[in-house]
């Protein structure tokens, strides 16, 4: 029998995280029986929301009357900038370390019921600028600055109000660390950015490309896991982080993000879940723009549902004690993505 | 000021997956507002559960009248022993590679209202025999067999009948594969088992232990990542697979599950959810018992609540992106999960 990738199971590599997933796409087939999640409605504002404008928050602190973006430090933050650091380890096994931070919170718009495929494309630069100014700014003094989305109930997110969080470290976390190492690793074998020689076999094979303008593409990776994953990479010029953006790819970047987002949520008709981050080269004392030409900045949207509104996939059991395996294939996915409209937001449908 | 573990944050490292996780104890002052999640409830037996004795599953077959354990194949098993495999890869950045296997179920009891907790020490024992045969059988073929029980809705399980799945591949999974490097890279070093050196602090330590038996200790590791996660690590002799267990051992294993999990289900009086499984030296043509000095065969229980019944760590944004990160310190879940008691589970009390 001849390997069809979208009937046999195989695994697939990851080179940004040296790790594999298991594809295995007779799977979808599975009927499923199991836990279903409230479907992800439409709340009606909530008057003692937090992030409203004007809001009194819990720590006694009142939000300004703020007509567009507005940044706040998280009330209960989980990095704080001045705390004692543990003592030096004295065993390897038992090794603890510093951690510094500082953690905010950001919201996109002053309107509760607002989200990105549904704000303007000029409302979405401005949250660009911010994540920008933010990087900006706490990149002086942190290696580390994730700035990220966690989007709807079934992602903890608590508050349905467009926002983000912004949690800056003194120490580069895992993720980043591995992928600025397989990154930098590449880059010695190579001579080039692991990806943007990604980016130029993509656009050559296409059948992962979800949308495209002219400065940025929507890709689901060849190793994705999540379900709908997609990455978000800039055509031009390789950035190294969010801070190298030009205008014109600000502006692309405003009007990619708006169609992948209506894109996701014309899938399953409701406001599609995920949590959603930027990933670009290391920052802090010492860093300079354009001293890092193994990374390509990238944003990440991990969307957890499956089959429906209400069918996530569960990475339970054998993806937390072994690997990571995900049914539909990624070419599937991109397919099923491109088929959707990305222009009418199903809200706004006649 | 001093810096105290339990207040001030910090970052442990996991010298088994070479990773770090961010400790913030002062974040337990957080107030949630977010998702809450069905208590885990006693439904009644459904009549058409596939796992029950006598009933017919979806593929035709009949469960015979068992009343032990019971081993079936998964209907929809995301492993297959026989698959086309995929081509070479000709891009190092498109890689994928063989992965053949199978999928087992593997029922605990005839009883669909049973769980660990409940059952006796003697069903307990049939269940650690069955999971010694699998792994006697499917080791021969397969590099890896990962036995795991996902326990709870919350957890993706869609049957409450206790059972636990057995997934056998060709390859070795990610997180076994990091397991292995790690543990032959400090017995290269130190010439010691890492988990055996590992263990002998923590007997010193005592403040992570939860239960202790002559053959087994229950411990929430250093670098524990899920709220109240342990490890079940055996105290005599080294074993480095379930198959090279003594009678004792078994015994001794059969009674700290019991045991474990009654103080699970009374922490916050629920039929506790989790994610649980082993971990022990790879398998496969070639390997023979002993020949893995590196490896410590342990259990891993994973499970999400963090406050409550309904109340879990959402493992996402930051998590996802950056690194993990915890609330409440390791010892202070241990010291939680001390307090519970181990004898009585709270469905038995007068
Ligand atoms: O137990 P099931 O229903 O086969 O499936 C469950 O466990 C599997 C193995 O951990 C996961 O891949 C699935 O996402 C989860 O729903
Ligand atoms: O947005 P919140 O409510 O602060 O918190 C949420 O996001 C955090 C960062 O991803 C996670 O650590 C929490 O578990 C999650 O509930």
């Amino acid at each position: 029998m001849e390997f069809k990738s979208t009937e046999h199971q195989h695994i697939r590599y990851n080179p940004l995280k040296d790790e594999w997933v298991l594809v295995s796409p007779h799977r979808c087939l599975r009927p499923w029986s199991g836990q279903t999640e409230a479907a992800p409605e439409d709340q009606p504002p909530d008057p003692n929301n937090p992030l409203r404008a004007g809001a009194l928050r819990s720590s006694g602190k009142r939000n300004p009357n703020y007509t567009s973006t507005y940044v706040f430090p998280n009330d209960f933050p989980a990095l704080l900038e001045d705390v004692p650091e543990p003592p030096e380890p004295e065993h390897p096994l038992f090794q603890s370390a510093p951690a510094k931070g500082t953690c905010r919170v950001m919201c996109f718009h002053p309107d509760s019921t607002m989200t990105i495929p549904l704000m303007k494309v000029e409302e979405i630069q401005e949250v660009i600028e911010e994540w920008i100014n933010q990087l900006n700014e706490l990149g002086q003094r942190y290696t580390w600055v994730q700035i990220f989305e966690n989007k709807g109930a079934i992602m903890g997110c608590s508050n349905p109000h467009p926002h983000c969080q912004i949690w800056a470290s003194s120490f580069l976390p895992n993720e980043p660390r591995i992928k600025d190492r397989c990154q930098s690793e590449y880059y010695a074998k190579y001579g080039n950015s692991l990806l943007v020689d990604y980016l130029k076999q993509e656009l050559k094979f296409k059948e992962r490309i979800v949308l495209k303008n002219s400065e940025w593409v929507a890709i689901v990776p060849y190793w994705a896991v999540w379900p709908y994953e997609t990455m978000l990479l800039p055509l031009n010029g390789a950035p190294q982080r969010l801070t190298d953006l030009s205008p014109a790819q600000k502006k692309g970047l405003a009007e990619i993000m708006k169609q992948l987002n209506t894109k996701y949520d014309n899938l399953f008709e409701c406001s599609f879940p995920y949590s959603m981050g930027w990933h670009g080269a290391p920052t802090g004392p010492g860093t300079t723009p354009g001293d890092s030409p193994h990374w390509l900045l990238h944003a990440l949207y991990l969307p957890p549902l499956l089959r429906s509104a209400t069918i996530k996939k569960f990475m339970v059991g054998f993806e937390m004690l072994a690997q990571t395996q995900r049914d539909l294939t990624p070419e599937q996915a991109a397919k099923r993505l491109r088929d959707c409209d990305h222009l009418i937001h199903y809200k706004n449908r006649q």
